[in-house]
């Protein structure tokens, strides 16, 4: 726990004062003040992490961790088990959804196998583009149903693991992060961290997943709120061994961790929001580093972004997970931090500013 | 009359069975059905568009036509009208935004003076990405507030000018066309085509385009009132010939080009909702052509989109034209197109679907 704590003391808020300048630059392009929306936000707060007037984001890398959860014993995804491995090799063979949205996005992707429990299938034709990190903590976690999913050691080395990767991608000069996810069963998991953090009622907070029918998503119901009933602990650690996943912990680790190297992240769906929430916890400071890609149509994610107070930048009616909405919305970002940079001022296009009018034109 | 006839009887829907081909492929892709939202619509019409499952939208142009407005006269925006002209210059030298939002979309710009009243600055370091076309069919429109906006013969040619880009688009391959625009004062004709082509009240269409104050935004309101008032007649020529503006009829035509090429094109705001709003109304079809690249804060957006019934990719509280939000937007139908044709099925990436859950498991 130590190293926990030490983590943590080592996050320091995002630099007003280079907010306050960029808010000062941003007002002088050539454009009415406020009419590139959420995206004079945008770069101003990249600004001030960066500590610059000249942030840059070109670097990017979605680091997606898969693992398995135990609580999948109790039929609650209409998917098996098996199909964590299968799409772990899917990405790495660069065929998910994920891989064409990080490709758009010049982004990097590393898979990660936090704790992924069947057998990854062997791939031939794997993508040069995307690298492998096979470090299972476990094999999955426990069946929360029944007992505490991790143990606080496996815990704490899921959450020191996604630090240490935020650290690599801090020496490989990357300047934005993308948060992604694969473990079939991992909505239930979100949906019961997401009651227990927030306090929201289980049926608030709990979704259809990957397409749960009628029967699956009523004892999906059942389970979160036995879980959240049987836990009677809030605090973010406790919550995260009781239910898992080892991916959300991979998570938590990594927006620490991003939050200490001053990387901006990108969060996407529910489950890497249940893990920017937990981190949140923990240190409410982090909050500063992260952005929201995208609102999705599972019922939890908005509770969960409502509990942050973050604004999403898309909704686009997605609900796909492996970090696709953060992905999406990394064009955005970079779109908004080069505009900041790119665009001309008007003094220095020589284009005649609103406050001249009152000087030059009578009516 | 004749050549626009001809134009728009060249114009056909998009391709049902492609469309439905597309949605087959689309349910076979390793993601639970619909979990893309948005972007799967998008990808199979655009499938429907191009008539094959291999789209593709890699080749892209923003054309951004500029124009100036005689109603600006009467003081209905708190910018002078040379700005016109001097954004203009500031697109050539690459310096606004949406010179860096279109080079994040790997877009071309170009920009075609249609009839900018003020001498466009002479620009010395022109970007060699941007092509710059000098067709004014008049130096700008006539005041509506006083009298008709354009003669029939100028409509028609600005028309022609807009449909003879699309057709040099198609030469060019270019697979995906974004609109954009700029003209001090085109606000205010664009809420008159609004309240005169939905019917709705001025008051409703009619907001603060570029930072008007309480006395702009009253006066603005008035005139729009009173035009509207005047000119009884709902079709679409007539709205546009009594109000303009030219860079307006340009972007009619593009559309109208545009569906004749098949090739798909993205609305940005309100100016370009105006003009995609009255291609529609001169031939429906070409609606099926058409993506809505974003939601303006601008009210009378809205207004237009909902009787386009065509919804936003982005909402983002951007208000700035000039085609920002339709360059945005083209990396998420990228995305979308790219999804579509980069991912793995479930047969061929071995990953169990849900139907096998109903054989292998027995909860």
């Amino acid at each position: 726990m130590n190293q926990l704590r030490e983590l943590i003391g080592r996050i320091e808020g995002i630099d007003s004062t280079w907010v306050g300048m960029a808010w000062e630059r941003q007002n002088c392009l050539t454009k009415p003040p406020g009419s590139l929306g959420l995206l004079e936000d945008i770069a101003c707060r990249v600004a001030g992490i960066q500590k610059t007037l000249t942030p840059c984001v070109d670097r990017k890398r979605m680091v997606v961790f898969a693992a398995d959860h135990g609580v999948t014993e109790e039929g609650v995804s209409p998917y098996p088990a098996e199909v964590t491995a299968q799409m772990v090799a899917n990405f790495l063979r660069g065929g998910a959804a994920i891989n064409a949205f990080a490709r758009i996005a010049h982004a990097e992707v590393v898979v990660v196998d936090i704790g992924v429990k069947s057998p990854i299938p062997k791939v031939e034709d794997s993508q040069a583009s995307v690298r492998f990190i096979q470090n299972p903590i476990r094999p999955g976690t426990r069946n929360f149903a029944q007992e505490l999913a991790l143990t606080e050691q496996e815990t704490l080395d899921a959450i020191l693991l996604g630090s240490k990767l935020a650290c690599e991608a801090k020496e490989d000069e990357i300047s934005l992060i993308g948060l992604g996810e694969m473990g079939i069963g991992n909505t239930t998991t979100a949906a019961a961290i997401s009651a227990g953090l927030t306090g929201r009622s289980s049926a608030v907070v709990t979704g259809r997943g990957t397409g749960a029918d009628d029967s699956i998503f009523a004892l999906k119901q059942s389970i979160v709120d036995g879980a959240v009933r049987r836990h009677a602990a809030r605090d973010a650690f406790s919550l995260l061994r009781a239910f898992g996943g080892l991916e959300i912990a991979g998570l938590v680790g990594l927006c620490l961790g991003a939050a200490v190297a001053r990387i901006p992240i990108v969060i996407d769906g529910f489950i890497t929001a249940s893990a920017a929430a937990l981190a949140v916890g923990m240190c409410p400071r982090a909050k500063e580093y992260m952005f929201a890609g995208h609102l999705s149509t599972e019922p939890g994610h908005r509770a969960l972004l409502e509990f942050l107070e973050i604004r999403p930048i898309l909704n686009l009616g997605m609900r796909l997970g492996e970090g696709t909405g953060a992905a999406l919305a990394m064009n955005v970002i970079e779109a908004a931090v080069r505009g900041f940079v790119e665009m001309a001022t008007f003094e220095s296009a020589g284009v005649s500013d609103k406050q001249e009018v009152a000087k030059g034109v009578s009516r």
